[in-house]
């Protein structure tokens, strides 16, 4: 008998959160689940790791046959902590969120959520990061079970494509209203800022970041497409950021000491 | 007369170090410069950015011919302040560093120097980040000055390529050894964790993050052969992080809901 899958369960919103819990419960059927996860929210983390301040992790209250850790530090210091302290391995697969919003797009950039699966894909481990468009903290994740749980069988059934992860992103629709699996590209856009500016008691001015989506891009093969007309989206994310196709350009610059 | 070019300097080890000061000092001769810079330092924040907590400017002393703020949130925090509240427009140029220590290869996504480079290539401001390898607060940057001018010139020389950050990293040699400029790609190559966990006086564990860089590469076109023959190494940094060659194998899986 073949040992069982080793399946670490990370996120960005937190262990406590609706959308790893079900996340967790639906890998249990695939092997053995660890929950790795921030001891608090940590949306927009990015790829942050904690460098100036040392870590710590508590064994924490999830499911009887789950064990589940919080962690003092970002997304990406979970994943981190899993494989070198908790597993000592490298899991055989690593999934995160499922995030309570989208990470669609740009927000790929700023998301915790991606960024864990992300560095799962730089250790060599097959990630994926899932996101449903419900920020709401009792979100239904029903229906994203069952997509997770569609995915992960496939992903176990194929050769993973090594040094990517995948950035699964799921429409807030009833299951049966779901129109199907897209493969996409990221759309091409960005967070518009908006700040909103406040004065404290003490008279000093402070801002809070605030933004709206503008999407610059209206091919029908990007994410943001695919959610707009119903359908999951599942776009592979690269871990070479080199823009290979600009590499000639630079060549025609000269560049030189003078 | 045209107006003066619009310099944003930004990085993540904060206002008051070395290297950005190197940096302000060089850009002068292009324009009217602008610092807006973490309060503290800030590496290994990476695209992080502050949405539950507030964030604060203060005007800080920095050069008689520079206006230069300190943000208390990250990098990515200063280039959406110093776009949105403080230039309330788009700089002609960002440029980000002089970082202490290197970006090279896979810290490209740990960096907050790079990813404020990165948050000026989504804006879609020319964005460049600078990094010598040398973590020394008190590392010498007059070469990385010089380096910095000759890339500029010939960035305002050629059109910059669109949504594209360039990651410059610099070898720590004195400018008549640096053997020239190279145009590289990202090595693949990743930190190898490892914990060192100890104990605080009450009796409970915690860890430090260390880790050393494992290369898996032997190309000789990428940003860490450049760097170790003596080469300034530009890289090109990709805002799209589709696995544009992966599209093909995931399609094969034919995904579908059950």
């Amino acid at each position: 008998m073949s040992k069982p899958l080793e399946i670490l369960v990370c996120n960005d919103d937190g262990h406590s959160a609706n959308g790893i819990f079900a996340l967790a419960q639906a890998m249990k059927a695939f092997g053995k689940v660890t929950v790795v996860a921030p001891d608090s929210p940590q949306s927009g983390m990015g790829h942050a790791i904690s460098i100036a301040e040392p870590l710590r992790l508590s064994k924490v209250d999830f499911d009887p046959d789950i064990d589940a850790y919080a962690c003092t530090g970002t997304p990406v210091d979970c994943v981190k902590l899993a494989t070198g302290v908790i597993l000592k391995r490298k899991p055989d697969l690593l999934v995160s969120g499922i995030n309570h919003g989208l990470n669609s797009s740009i927000s790929v950039f700023y998301s915790g959520t991606m960024s864990a699966a992300v560095e799962g894909a730089i250790e060599g481990i097959p990630a994926i990061g899932f996101s449903l468009d419900d920020f709401g903290a009792n979100a239904d994740f029903s229906a994203s079970a069952v997509v997770a749980t569609t995915i992960v069988k496939s992903v176990l059934e194929h050769t993973f494509p090594p040094f990517t992860a995948l950035n699964v992103n799921i429409p807030r629709l009833p299951l049966a209203e779901i129109k199907g699996i897209k493969i996409t590209r990221q759309a091409l856009g960005r967070w518009v800022e908006e700040f909103e500016a406040r004065v404290d008691p003490y008279g000093r001015n402070y801002y809070w970041l605030t933004g709206k989506f503008q999407l610059d891009d209206d091919g029908e093969d990007t994410d943001i497409w695919a959610l707009r007309n119903g359908f999951v989206s599942v776009c592979p994310v690269e871990i070479d950021a080199t823009a290979h196709h600009n590499l000639a350009i630079l060549h025609g610059w000269n560049l030189k000491l003078a």
